[in-house]
């Protein structure tokens, strides 16, 4: 059983230890576009063409199913990628991530408590988010956190000055509620997250991706043990000399 | 006669903006590849092969100059774009930008005088700039600040404390002296490097572009009056759904 697990950067590794952990006798083909991240600054038509060559790039490496571990990919050019993959399963991030915040208000209070959903800004203006978890929620896009990530600054005052922009007004304003991370970057910074958001639930579709795949067609094949090469990551980087320090050391 | 301008982004309209003044009665096409901005932290291969890629779309539009208004791919990429254009004369940044730093360092003590290289992480670890510039010069890659101007945060917290980050220890230590903006988006800060740099003498390369030109063999074509077209820009960008603001105001 191999799996291919695909982001524009290395925001996508966050979902891949969480499948690792799951289902650890998997091989895992993951690849980061780094020759054109970020993506959540650019145009749709742009996404999905992207996308769609990183899928095909993932597609002849010969992957059983393919996890999309991109928000930006995922609100904007899944059918695309589907398209490519065929008869390969797809899974996405946005419906985990939205079955995440909901579990999350469900002990914060129910539908009257507030999600904010914090994402690139070609995710946000997809609404995939907004439109699956209807009222009492605040959409923010944060444009720059991606590249900072990929730069390394995961605790550095210009993060937090940055995130205090994005999020310091819901901070200030009203009662805690949720705080969704809908791009595969922010659990690489949720502890800034947490500083800046005190006493909200701060959650990820990381481990809801895992649990997608575990309720699904393929579940049985992911529990099958033995394979000298299981639970080994191929890595592929679109540029392999532009891939920051965080990705080579993991 | 038709110039064409070429940049990763909006840092070539700075250089622009001085051809501009200086031959108003040429046109113009800019070709902003915003399918692909940052240039700055990617490899070198990648800067090449996109560059050559921009050069291309360029020469298909009949231009009779080209000028590679982008200091990452004038360190990385001239002979790769000289390759395209065949026998269209091609102009760079870097010569112009260590004329530039030359002409401040000799207002400022001469030789002794320090001269701070302020670019992209790809133009810093080419080296072009200090092997240019020789004896007492710091070369200092500002990877963040691209995406910082492209998100049209110019006078923004975040951005003077990233720049504090930068400098702030060549302005503490020492005396001051000659800060090149070695990248075509700088001058869109040129007041924020201002302020964390007091005393410093802070230049970049577009009037010097501007004076390469004039200087070369075209220079008789550049004051050719007349002609309809004259003074405009058609304007190209890659990724045409993704323009900064500042670009469409311009």
């Amino acid at each position: 059983m191999k799996i291919g697990v695909f982001d524009s950067g290395i925001g996508g590794i966050t979902v891949l230890g969480e499948l690792r952990r799951s289902f650890p006798s998997v091989e895992y083909v993951y690849l980061g576009d780094t020759a054109h991240v970020p993506y959540g600054t650019r145009s749709a038509a742009q996404i999905r063409q992207l996308s769609a060559d990183c899928a095909r790039v993932l597609k002849s490496t010969g992957i059983d199913a393919l996890v999309v571990a991109c928000n930006t990919s995922s609100s904007l050019a899944l059918d695309a990628i589907c398209d490519v993959m065929g008869e390969v399963p797809v899974f996405d991030v946005v419906g985990p991530g939205v079955e995440a915040a909901k579990a999350a208000r469900r002990k914060c209070g129910g539908s009257r408590a507030t999600v904010l959903v914090l994402a690139t800004r070609a995710t946000i203006r997809s609404h995939a988010y907004g439109k699956a978890l209807g009222a009492n929620v605040i959409e923010q896009e944060c444009p720059l956190l991606v590249p900072m990530i990929e730069e390394g600054w995961l605790d550095h005052p210009v993060l937090h000055r940055t995130i205090k922009e994005y999020v310091g007004a819901y901070a200030r304003a009203g009662r805690p509620g949720v705080a969704l991370l809908a791009c595969t970057h922010y659990p690489w910074i949720h502890a800034a997250f947490e500083r800046a958001l005190p006493g909200w639930m701060i959650v990820n579709s990381a481990q809801a991706v895992a649990r997608s795949l575990a309720r699904s067609g393929i579940a049985r094949k992911l529990r099958v043990r033995g394979k000298s090469r299981a639970g080994r990551v191929q890595w592929i980087f679109t540029d392999p000399d532009a891939v920051p320090a965080m990705a080579r050391d993991g």
